[in-house]
């Protein structure tokens, strides 16, 4: 299947790319430095199957926290939800996505919700397998059926990059070592996170894992269930809640769409029963969302109506 | 119109009841602490003005925090969206409803949404009027087209009660009055909010107010719109996001409809273009949200597929 | 009795009041914002009532923060040692004396120690008296003893200034209120708080008070107890753990003697059995503690060896 | 040279030890809670070279936090005095010693002082050496010297115990490595910070290095300088202002000497140009601190006026 250039949002893109100009790009390695910061792409993956973009829509970057939402169906998956619940909370946090602060004043200790840095770490910790291979061989199994990119991979330059440099993650991984939410090797931890954070693909695979969420779970070409439906929407629960980090409250009153966004500039959106919206643009705002990403979002809502409230 | 008294809603109400044995009643003031620990009783109000319920329906009860999203609604109709967000955030916390700490931490100092307390006074601090009289006059209005209750008024005691102990609420305003948050007379907005939280009604006339949200705004019976669109789409988000205290998060993963709870143990949800439902349940649960209550929605949920995820 | 004027304390004056440029006066009350921002003084009080000055040392100052550590010498005395730390702690803070966020986290809410806002609030709440005026006088009196400044007074227009002002004190008391840590009327408390925060003298005058604590609390020229040995102690523990705000520890390193700080500009210091000092110098750096008359008593703490330590 | 038992000592030792019951012994690692709760002992280390003692002083233990005053003595001559405290903070915090909070909440992030974990392994970090094998003969030989324990070393078990489990000091060093407070090897450091954590000597040995700190850094018994004067000057202060953990404010008022405490149940106290003590007492408060210990030191300190204040 092939996606079909598009002109109204080919419009929108025109519209909101200057505001690339108003962000920055991540530097904090120099991978992700790298990036094109006028770069902008949307890709609209429809229930039937059609798809829309506008802007280079094969472009591939790596996804980040995307993978948050992904590792969390998949945690889901293998240990149940009061597993999983137990180790980490649900509650929305209005502290930065790395803080640690609240680890030590919740009692117990514990991640307030899977999409903070701390609770995804714990939740990519629970993933099952024999040894770290396993757990990685299964997360990137799990991605490509949702995605059905064959080939997919991780960008190993911004493997290693992070894996060298991510002080502030090893440093949360060992507190909640201390309080028992995570148990195991940290670096071996550490390897599959940073890996799985540089698992890369185009905005239109990324719209159809959306497609995957809108339709509850079932895979848009075949109908096979990928994630059974409780726990599809639980993820698009915390995508509402969460997804955005810290303006993840403010993008539910101006978009109101289950969403998450990475920060290499990607946004996994999910219109429920209708399509799966996959964006690149690493340009992003102060709370580390793609900048002009958000804006196309907020206007393709209006336009079509999207909000779910 | 009346209510219809309904077998299966009776069912469900007789299986949560016993629950109402592991939580407590309100007790910071004593009118509060004169409740019946085991009522419980829910009304709902449907589209096409049919109405369904179960237990003691016509028991009236003060609305508490409940009203924060009433009066965040009538403040967005009186400053506009732009004002109002400038002097209150949208995001969610994962700190307690009467917690400070973020107004100091936060840079600038701000609540960080206004279903916080911190938040519900800077809101209803906005409220249009030359005088409180004027301010409470326009408050009760609103709710009285809303609840179409005529005889709406407020509990005296309860209000009384608060006025004299709510040393933590004058806190908050205070330290908003130095950051400029808020302006005038703490007293007067005392005043009035203590007023306001003692609104009472029963859950017959609570659940006709979740029927306008429902119905994005529109009154049920004469289609008249009373909140226009937007801010009912607004409302209805931060209900979502932040409408059960601290559990707001977890009730969203179990229940997944926009919902309001407050101390008295009310509770106001919405089902989206289809009903509004009442609750009353005043023993708590230790987030201080109606412990049968949210039992009751979580089922009601499950059995109907309520939720908007 | 009067001063002498004394050269090498005027070399020293003159060596560090280029620093006064580097700082700035506080100006959240339009009376202090009149200060001359090179003022700078300095009188040292010996035990054997000698006295030597440099600079305006007859300009009057109100003495702000200082008053902390005589009213709690005063509350000591009318409440006694258990009862006033049942209620106030003894920990220094690295918090900035205004915080309100340690009195939530802490369990039970009390404030941390005497020195800062909340503690000085609830100290002063402590002072005997049947009513206001009473309290007031209690105050005013005792501070008349210190400085055996016969006509000792208020600056009235930084008092009422302050009283309309200090939205942020009333913050903490009114959260305090919520913790039972102070009782009664918070406006009344208000008065007298403010009133002892614009208490002025000269900084001969505050001198004699350092020799008062220098002597454990004699009367340098009468040798009547004004304070009791066991509380002129406490205070000045106080006064060198937590008397220069959050600059306390440095303060101690760099010069190593109780003081204390107020934000007009003045320092109350004391070298142990040897003289009492006071400083005027409304210049303050950012932790609110006046910029050259730091620097003036850590050159004066290596020439002649004060540290305790 | 050795001690003489002391009658009044001993008198003071059997009313306090009954206080042992009400604590707990540490018991996070295997090897600490095998201590025996009732232990109790006291050294004075006399200027003359005089001893007194009273109970098992020829008891060993491990020195834990004890060792943050000293390696801050060594690396103040390594690096100096700007050196170490661009790094490290020199307030005092009303924070648990193992706080983590303040650590994201400062800007820069850098630790408030030396006495609480994150500065000590911050400091330790700055001591000089070309590998850690240099850095940990460069510790255990200057404490050797302050000590005069020929034959001075650590408790493998306890090191080795401590190294497996000290996942919270793993995340302080993360943290700050993150923030450039520290470099190099974290489990290197960590290596060096337990072992010399598990040094352990006896009570008398203790209170050798007391006297050490009385004498402002001369050895007692050959007068040979161990110490610059006003890097021993500033490690009494940092003794006075936080050697305590969070109860130092309530052990200057009520002891008013230079301390610091151990987990393992010691504490070197110095009463300047008198003596050093050295106390074992394994049983602790809620605070960490020796609790018999700590009284034991309340009333010598009243016995003899040993307050510095």
């Amino acid at each position: 299947m092939t996606c079909q250039s598009n002109k109204d949002l080919q419009n929108i893109i025109d519209e909101v790319r200057p505001l690339t100009e108003a962000g920055v790009v991540a530097d904090y390695i120099p991978a992700l430095a790298k990036a094109t910061k006028n770069d902008l792409a949307v890709a609209i993956y429809e229930a039937n199957n059609n798809c829309l973009y506008a802007g280079s829509y094969l472009k591939n970057f790596t996804l980040q926290s995307i993978l948050k939402v992904l590792v969390l169906a998949l945690a889901l998956q293998d240990r149940g939800v009061e597993y999983v619940f137990e180790r980490v909370g649900m509650e929305p946090t209005g502290d930065p996505f790395n803080s640690i602060s609240k680890l030590e004043t919740s009692i117990p200790s514990k991640p307030l919700n899977p999409m903070i840095n701390a609770g995804a770490l714990a939740v990519t910790n629970m993933i099952r397998g024999e040894s770290d291979a396993e757990k990685w061989n299964r997360i990137i199994s799990f991605v490509k059926c949702l995605s059905n990119k064959k080939n997919l991979s991780y960008d190993a330059e911004v493997a290693t990059s992070e894996l060298k440099t991510a002080w502030l993650n090893r440093s949360l991984c060992y507190f909640m070592k201390q309080h028992n939410v995570i148990d195991g090797d940290i670096e071996d931890l550490m390897m599959v996170y940073t890996k799985q954070c540089a698992i890369e693909m185009n905005c239109f695979e990324l719209a159809r894992i959306g497609a995957v969420f809108a339709l509850n779970g079932l895979d848009p070409e075949t109908g096979e269930r990928l994630i059974p439906i409780h726990i599809a929407r639980i993820c698009k629960t915390f995508m509402v809640t969460c997804g955005m980090y810290n303006a993840s409250g403010e993008f539910a009153i101006k978009v109101g769409i289950p969403a998450k966004s990475g920060v290499a500039g990607g946004i996994l959106a999910v219109v429920p029963e209708k399509f799966g919206i996959g964006i690149f643009g690493p340009s992003l705002d102060k709370k580390g969302n793609s900048i002009a990403g958000i804006k196309l979002l907020e206007i393709l809502a209006q336009q079509y109506d999207f909000s779910i409230f």
